[in-house]
């Protein structure tokens, strides 16, 4: 079970024999934070389990993605022994600024909702931790491999009945399979159950079957422009600002690295903003009127993009022994900052699930496991789309909307209630009800 | 000045001579519940003042409106000793009842809302209580002209200064003056301030020069069917129900009378709505999954119509020496019943500056009025339009943003902060920060 590593190593046209397993308890598709980090809570339950990553380790540990841990998040990767650098690293914040007609509003996480803060720390940051403990268990560590490219999955489920009972566990002969490439060869894992982690392009989402799944889509009519900046952070906060230029966010990575973010139209071409343009804009976003000095610290931009913005749900997340977590399940705009957060929670639930499957037989947690996370989706696809359109300045909007924006954010600066709402849904809710 | 009532009774073919003042401190355009009540407060004040009211009495006595008291409203009218009848008839409420995908939900707004509850008492009834203390006290009351039509407002304030300054305060020679026809005379009033609460039809706003006026506005793309019936409440609460068959409200006049409302399609013909029709649609859009038997009392119907609804807002408040208010500066719809909340509190706010400047001389109240009120005029707007999007399905409307306004209304149901922000915004906020 050591070929994961070895084998991302070699050229893939020159497949070798190695020792991959055919058969495992969970078979998981996806070493994103999702995947690892299931795999990991899996292995200390003592449940065998399987990862299959597609890409390899270089490219996995180096996608550019969120970094706000909420509370929940940050408690389950230490509890799991994979909360070490982040707790040496990480930044925590008890809460957010939002700047809105000139001026600034701080919202304090800890005294709003019952003392939780939040921990700044790049998702690529958790999966290099991730990834780095899962290889140095190579002795009882659960198998790793990249450059698995999961085609089909078979055996999950009976054929679909048409009546809208729930769905009949299949019998145990039933076993679910993957068929994947790795090294150049077909190969095949049979599984109790499949997890997909795969991302909303996976392999995972497509296999539930038509009759079953149901997607649920928005697409907002603007993108974020992001850049990393060999800069200090500004403030020691993230802003939020709302604009008349449009939205921006102030973030960071580091003391020393800098994460911002403009609202651009969507289809903006990166090369359209050279660098001293992005830092005046920024400061015309971030502009206080009480403070006409206040600028960002400046630096090398090391990194441009731009990201669309959506949201999607698929429903179920679960199909007879096949589960989806994280973004193979749902997907949220980045301005409330729950992607990860989202994922990491479904899959510390469904680690739990499997646990007491294992240890009882008990299949009540896996049966309500699509049930229970959904809600908890859509109230997070709930807050996404609050702070997206609250924050952000649609093309063509007319000025009523906009002073209904402006009413919204002074609420949330004078109201205990509404700083509660925005508090609560920020910092994050618990992991069930 | 005993003209008013008497003149309403003669018929204005014959124009007779009478008593009408020439001057008075402040000049009220509009007889409807903001003018009568601005009227009463000026006039316990001992500031003298003359409502001039286009309609006959009895129409202005039998317009349908809202009926839904904040506290503020009800302190309002007790303390100007118009509570009687109010206290007497009307009903005080503890909350509403949210009805959303088959489930109810009590929001208890004594518990979140720092005690406060609403009365339910109908506009109409408002007016007729005002207007019979008006002129039941004609030996010193103040003129009230029915049938007294302003056609144009002169020296109100110097030709506007194309720079963003505070308006001057006009010289007091520049005292403006209503033109108005009375009896089929053209007459006029001198004031030292007008107050348009003339709606937003009325002469008022478009007195507002358009170098100063902005106007901003909101149409939504559906209308109330609004019904009164002879039927007894069918449970003690509003009940605000959100259905894929759109939205619905059930309300009451009094213990015996009915006021229910459906969304309907704009330019709905109330033709197309025979009676079994409305209260069959009304069942279904109650509907409880528990409750399957759960159906409206049914009682003849004796009012029907179709509602437009739309938000709108003019700024500023005030123009040199004339002020706006109520429907006048600013329109919401329904759905979170304060168009005729923020109307008693612009006159409750401005009364009391008057007040102030005729004993002290200070205008700091007056001057402050616009900004003091646009402030809690945008939180309705904002209220209402959160109340209305979140409640209705809008043409088209996607099964994501359906799955949102349920997320929402399930984190009302569950969540105290939010129960706490929709309990505090709809039982009112206090006049002044």
């Amino acid at each position: 079970m050591t070929d994961g590593p070895t084998a991302a190593r070699q050229p893939a046209q020159q497949p070798v024999a190695v020792d991959v397993p055919e058969e495992t308890t969970v078979g998981i598709i996806g070493g994103g934070p999702a995947g690892l980090l299931l795999s990991r809570l899996l292995h200390r339950s003592g449940i065998p389990n399987v990862v299959l990553e597609c890409r390899d380790r270089a490219y996995v540990e180096q996608r550019q993605r969120a970094g706000m841990l909420e509370q929940t998040t940050v408690d389950v990767l230490r509890d799991c022994g994979a909360g070490a650098r982040m707790d040496r690293e990480g930044l925590v914040h008890d809460g957010i600024e939002l700047r809105f007609d000139g001026r600034s509003q701080h919202i304090d996480f800890p005294t709003l909702a019952d003392g939780r803060r939040v921990t700044i720390y790049a998702q690529t940051e958790i999966v290099k931790d991730l990834i780095s403990l899962q290889l140095s268990e190579l002795s009882d560590g659960a198998p790793l491999l990249f450059g698995a490219e999961v085609t089909s999955l078979t055996g999950l489920a009976p054929a679909p009945v048409p009546d809208p009972q729930p769905q009949p566990q299949p019998h145990i002969d039933d076993r679910p399979t993957l068929h994947y490439t790795y090294e150049g060869r077909q190969r095949s894992l049979r599984c109790d159950f499949v997890v997909g982690c795969d991302g909303s392009h996976g392999v995972s989402r497509g296999a539930l079957p038509e009759s079953v799944a149901r997607t649920y889509e928005r697409e907002y009519p603007y993108s974020w422009l992001g850049i990393l900046a060999d800069a200090p952070p500004s403030c020691e906060e993230l802003i939020y600002a709302h604009s008349p230029r449009g939205f921006a966010l102030h973030s960071m990575r580091s003391p020393s690295v800098s994460r911002l973010y403009l609202q651009v139209p969507n289809g903006t071409d990166p090369g359209e903003w050279p660098d001293e343009r992005i830092w005046d804009e920024l400061d015309a976003r971030f502009a206080l009127s009480g403070d006409p000095a206040w600028r960002l610290n400046r630096g090398p931009i090391t990194a441009k993009a731009v990201l669309p913005m959506r949201s999607s749900v698929t429903e179920p997340m679960r199909h007879g022994r096949l589960f989806l977590a994280g973004d193979a399940a749902h997907i949220v705009p980045p301005t409330g900052a729950k992607g990860l957060n989202l994922a990491v929670a479904d899959v510390a639930v469904l680690a739990r699930a499997f646990a007491r499957h294992q240890t009882t037989g008990d299949t009540s947690a896996l049966d309500s496991y699509s049930e229970d996370r959904l809600r908890r989706v859509w109230r997070a696809e709930h807050f996404s789309y609050f702070m997206t359109t609250t924050l952000h300045t649609a093309p063509g909007q007319s000025q009523f909307d906009t002073r209904l924006q402006l009413s919204q954010l002074e609420r949330i600066a004078s109201s205990r209630a509404a700083a509660t709402e925005l508090a609560e849904n920020y910092a994050g809710l618990a992991l069930i009800d």
